[in-house]
């Protein structure tokens, strides 16, 4: 079971910036990571569909005879989890939201948090619920970003017309004066420096890969599951469609090369 | 026969560019318009997943009976015409890219023809191979614009970052002089202003909705299909996922509301 890998997935190759954290914290695991290529993306569609990806993806995963599953797409985590972790149990599900929450909830001071995300992320309330669950007396201000991901996509990191969207995006969370920013969807990391840039010194910056890698840690440990080789683990990488555009732009994700990606037919599961 | 509906489908919302001429030019037919709400958009993904998407959305448009078929899409259009007219003979299949191929060829003069649309259409190359088809001596230049989707989706039509990313695309094919643009996606007619100020006056801009209404009017003619009922037709809307978004989406295509949309789950076809 020990050597059993984790699982990952996301609706693309946004979820890379989670791995690529759980490659650094965790370099003895193996690890299969699966985008969901062939129906990127899931940030513009209704939880019910999302919900019916997400058991797809599962199933993939589970195929690969994984010890735990990393849910590294914020729309995902946000509609699934729980239905994931119901009928899934007792393999762990962990999702990306509680964890950048935790972290949120510490750098906060004046209790006023944002959140950016698809449109799917925003319109469902789950980082509110969360923040809900730990505190009821934050103020939470949500402002979907919809054209990070396509901006990020196309590697417009630093042009004028993303600082342009960017400025737009964030201005009405600058008027609210919060001091944290959850950055609720994985692509955005890649825009970390212009969003600071923007938001002032003052305003922490949540990118929940970090945190996800530690909470991946912690269940492992807890659970006995981790890996005791004092090898480097194996990195597959599985997608739905159009392995060659995932490793090109992949490569921006995780700073370095992917090998090979494989193609799979995520509708037979 | 003649009373059967015209069938249309597009990856999502942007067909309607298409849909808006078929109602303007024949108001007294019947149209069921599918748009593949929950795997948009088909302009990043393969060939072969384009194929089997176009294949799922033919099957549900014949269960609606339909006597005719518009591929309103163009990646669809590049990648899955042949297929569908070999496996649905002799239902017509009609396809966005021919058409404006026609009309392309009739406006240029120095025969130096741009044309734009997603990753996928372009790297098809099938305008270049549908023009080469008549007119071995014309210079073809394929840009891909893989931004205008989601800024159109949005609503961004007139805005500078909008005017900052189109000159940019559009500046090669400036360069090389073209005097006929053909705008190879349905979104993109929502762009022509813009597209016009950046190209010059010079420039023909062909947009395949309005030829493509034409064309479908010709084979109805030919066929003896044409509906003879002198009264306004049905327009029935059909969707994958997330009637809303496109409900909302669609009255900015279309310039009016449309009254009812449903939801029908694409995978089962």
């Amino acid at each position: 079971m020990n050597e059993r890998p984790i699982g990952i997935f996301d609706s693309g190759v946004g979820g890379l910036t989670v791995a690529k954290e759980i490659f650094k914290r965790l370099p003895f695991e193996n690890v299969v990571y699966f985008g969901d290529t062939a129906r990127v993306p899931y940030g513009t569609k209704s939880p019910e569909t999302v919900k019916k990806f997400s058991l797809d993806n599962m199933k993939f995963l589970m195929s690969q005879k994984v010890k735990i599953v990393i849910v590294a797409c914020n729309t995902a985590s946000a509609t699934s989890l729980g239905d994931l972790r119901a009928r899934f149990s007792p393999i762990p599900v962990i999702g990306v939201i509680k964890p950048a929450v935790e972290l949120a909830m510490i750098c906060t001071e004046n209790k006023k948090i944002g959140v950016i995300g698809t449109e799917s992320t925003i319109s469902s309330n789950a980082y509110l619920k969360e923040i809900r669950t730990l505190d009821f007396n934050v103020s939470v201000f949500g402002r979907p970003c919809p054209l990070f991901v396509p901006l990020v996509e196309e590697g417009r990191i630093n042009k004028r017309e993303t600082i342009l969207i960017a400025r737009e995006y964030l201005s009405p969370l600058k008027e609210k004066k919060i001091d944290t920013l959850i950055l609720g969807c994985t692509h955005y990391p890649l825009l970390k420096d212009i969003i600071k840039k923007i938001m002032g010194k003052k305003v922490a910056i949540i990118d929940s890969a970090g945190v996800v890698a530690e909470e991946c840690e912690e269940v492992l440990r807890e659970k006995g599951l981790l890996n005791r080789k004092n090898r480097k683990g194996w990195h597959k990488f599985f997608v739905s469609d159009n392995p060659g555009r995932f490793k090109k732009m992949g490569e921006m994700f995780l700073g370095y090369e992917i090998g090979s990606v494989s193609q799979i037919d995520i509708e037979k599961f």
